[in-house]
């Protein structure tokens, strides 16, 4: 349609320059994936890219090939690394070519995933669907896509709380509790478990972090003693949180005895599952996670060992109900009609915080399509046995001390060296994965096991391979002798 | 490198293929982009399509072709109308076709936003510097990109909270408080405001609702008697919640004057301004959002009227300090170091809940520079004319009924008929509206006002144009007298 002569749109003027410009962008993207193992796993930002990067605000625009030059020469090259096949380092899946499509399809559509009746509900609908069938959960159940496990444990934590009293709880607060709410959890869990109590305000107070087992697994003798002595105290218990996968050293909590002493205990059953819950696909590993289908909540992450793109997670929760009640609320701008674009019932934003939401349910359906929960499991299989392959290569060298035996994918351990004191084999190690970081070899990541700092290699890689864990031992032993050969030279 | 032979990667085996299938896709995705204004605005989902979608979870993979095939058919005609020039329903942005570069480039940098010392970060950042300098917050604030408004004010009112108390807040919790806290905000504020206050523990019995005076906007007198009677009966009043832009009809509350309220009673100073705030960019509305810039935290969106691609939100906080230590919490596996990956003092998921973050910052850095504020502030400009000239349309039609004075970008009104009760009217709008929308002409959405159905029409895309409102218009009035006809044969 014609506009009159004072309107404007945001639309290319020219398409086809718009057209060739995104051809080029998608045509280096993918030669940047393709050859990412040939580059740094990665490098810092340089001093002048920062300074540059940091301009003010742009009241003019630029033509969209000055913008996508800029962008490729200020922020492409530095890439956190997570797409590397020698990114070991946290816990961050490699990411999938087929989420360039995805994303790129998903913007052109431009949803809003809050609610309402459209293609991308439908989308979303199917993949809570098929984690409700891999899971092992439900009909009855529901679920919502979510940025993370973060955000997955403070919704399943706050439907705890909230079905915890029979009343008004949305109305009333925490303030109309008889007794204090208490949870319990590993000392090994994540950090997000008490930030979602602090959030719900309950305080990290209310949250006991029960001992863990040599294993690193939560010591149950300790969990009931914890919720007797609380009862004891007129506290009141009513949640508690397992790991399925710890952050540290991928420890699988008892999640079977922790279902059955949540259900004689009156108590919700959470498991944070952030990459281990996965594990379920396989059936290597899906005995030992047993229970986890017993969950009354399960938050765990696609962006992981999906290998989806960020950010992809998502919470299950056994009753939809009372899922849907502890959050949904609808005013007359957002009620539902009986047809039309209002349409649908349960809509996203019925179950968590979010009113606007992306479509990142297409990334999720695009992975899962095209790879099939088989070869998801393959990659799932084959990083824990590269772990196995490095605890063995790890046993090998005398410069090299295992800290804990491989459970799953993470494997914790340290450069070692006679007459090296507690704070100095710290700050070697310390040192050596910084120093192999900066170099672009590999990117391991570091964490305290036993107050000892330790390198952490985590592996959730579907690009890495066992060559690329001998460079890892080859680079940490090569550096680990000359930094130790420079201090003795001091 | 070579890998051995039993080990698999997600990659393509073939890169050419790929390459081939990623390119038709961008190109059918920028034509149906070209040539949305052509089609319905929406189409409900088919069922058979809808059953098509409900399929058992993949448990082998397809071929790229056949998924892109498949969401071809199935997804990508259902999108939710608001990148059609004539989509007025809720406040949806039409989204941008830089976006679907720059999330394509996204997705395959595919960063984990939440920390660390990578290009991401930098990006971050500065979109956050940027949007410090136009509302004029001061240089020791901070600002977290979100998913939206309303994660952006789950987190202000976090901060607002935890920041009322001297003291472990955090560990203690809301027991700790000495009297129950209570906000204020109008009774047309977004829905997300109460939801927030219920997840904090609060409830939303800790929320008054004050009244509005008769152009919707916060009655001050009433805010001052409320929290005057509160102190009265220990409670402890500590937030007020200003709407820059209301939901239902686009009202301003007078930030200034809540502002001087807020210093004078020692309470935070919280803005929704998911839409509105971004009028702060043009000359013409600037005026009228004067004590936005004094706001202890601000909240808007970039995917409303910056029309980036959703999700994009963003919440800013005055004192940067405050802000971090109502969320920052930093185990070992977490920490950072002086150097190397692990780098930088403020990371991301210091300042909110999430640790799994999406380079969202990618698409706004993109729109921003490509457009430039000035090019956003015009659209914002010329979708109030928008509404204004819409405003004379009605006017000049005896079977409509304008039943706001249009304030910023929204009009409510609808078709009247003689001889018609409340009743029948409200059905004969909520009619009008999903038949429009059924048959794809047009898609504005209802609410109510003074408790009567309204025809509600929002105005931020940079699609629209005069004639797509001479289209709407005519839709409803012939929709309207085909309605009344059917009635009265009956």
């Amino acid at each position: 349609m014609p506009s009159l002569p004072n309107e404007i749109s945001l639309d290319p003027l020219d398409w086809d320059a718009f057209r060739a410009t995104a051809h080029v962008a998608l045509d280096e993207a993918i030669e940047f994936l393709r050859g990412v193992g040939e580059r740094p796993v990665w490098q810092p930002v340089p001093e002048q890219t920062r300074r540059l990067l940091a301009e003010p605000v742009p009241r003019l625009g630029s033509s969209l090939d000055e913008v996508y030059e800029e962008f490729r020469k200020l922020i492409l090259p530095y890439a956190t690394g997570n797409i590397h096949p020698r990114f070991f380092g946290w816990v961050h899946g490699a990411g999938l070519t087929n989420g360039i499509i995805a994303e790129m399809l998903a913007a052109t559509m431009n949803a809003n995933c809050g609610g309402r009746d459209h293609g991308a509900i439908y989308v979303e609908k199917a993949v809570i669907s098929w984690c409700k069938e891999l899971f092992e959960f439900p009909s009855e159940s529901s679920g919502l896509l979510v940025s993370g496990t973060s955000m997955a444990n403070l919704i399943g934590i706050c439907v705890a709380r909230n079905a915890r009293k029979v009343g008004n709880i949305r109305n009333d607060g925490l303030k109309s509790y008889p007794n204090s709410l208490v949870a319990y959890t590993s000392s090994e869990a994540h950090e997000s478990v008490a930030r979602a109590l602090e959030i719900l305000g309950m305080g990290t107070s209310s949250l006991r972090k029960i001992p863990v087992c040599a294993d690193f697994t939560m010591d149950l003798e300790a969990l009931r003693e914890a919720i007797e002595a609380d009862r004891g105290k007129k506290l009141e218990p009513f949640c508690v949180v397992g790991s399925a996968g710890t952050v540290n050293t991928g420890a699988i909590d008892p999640l079977d005895e922790l279902a059955s002493l949540c259900a004689r205990e009156g108590l919700w059953f959470h498991v944070d599952g952030a990459f281990g819950a996965l594990g379920y696909f396989t059936n290597a590993l899906r005995p030992r996670l047993k229970g986890l289908e017993r969950a009354d909540s399960l938050a765990f992450d696609f962006h992981k060992w999906a290998q989806v793109q960020y950010d992809a997670g998502c919470i299950l929760v056994r009753k939809g109900d009372v899922h849907r009640a502890a959050f949904s609320m609808r005013p007359a701008y957002l009620k539902s009609m009986s047809r039309g674009l209002a349409a649908g019932e349960n809509w996203p934003c019925d179950f968590g915080p979010e009113l606007s939401r992306s479509f990142r349910a297409l990334k999720v359906w695009f992975a899962f399509k095209e790879l099939g929960v088989q070869k998801i499991a393959k990659v799932i299989d084959q990083n824990c046995e590269q772990a196995r392959y490095l605890e063995r290569r790890i046993s090998r060298e005398p410069s090299l001390e295992l800290l804990v035996p491989v459970s799953l994918n993470i494997v914790c351990f340290r450069f070692r060296q006679t007459g090296f004191d507690a704070n100095s084999l710290d700050k070697l190690n310390a040192d050596i994965v910084a120093d192999i970081q900066e170099a672009g070899i590999a990117a391991p990541s570091t964490t305290r096991v036993r107050d000892r700092l330790a390198i952490r290699v985590n592996i959730t890689n579907h690009r890495a391979r066992r060559v690329d864990f001998d460079a890892l031992i080859d680079a940490i032993l090569s550096r680990g002798r000359e930094c130790v050969a420079s201090a003795s030279a001091k």
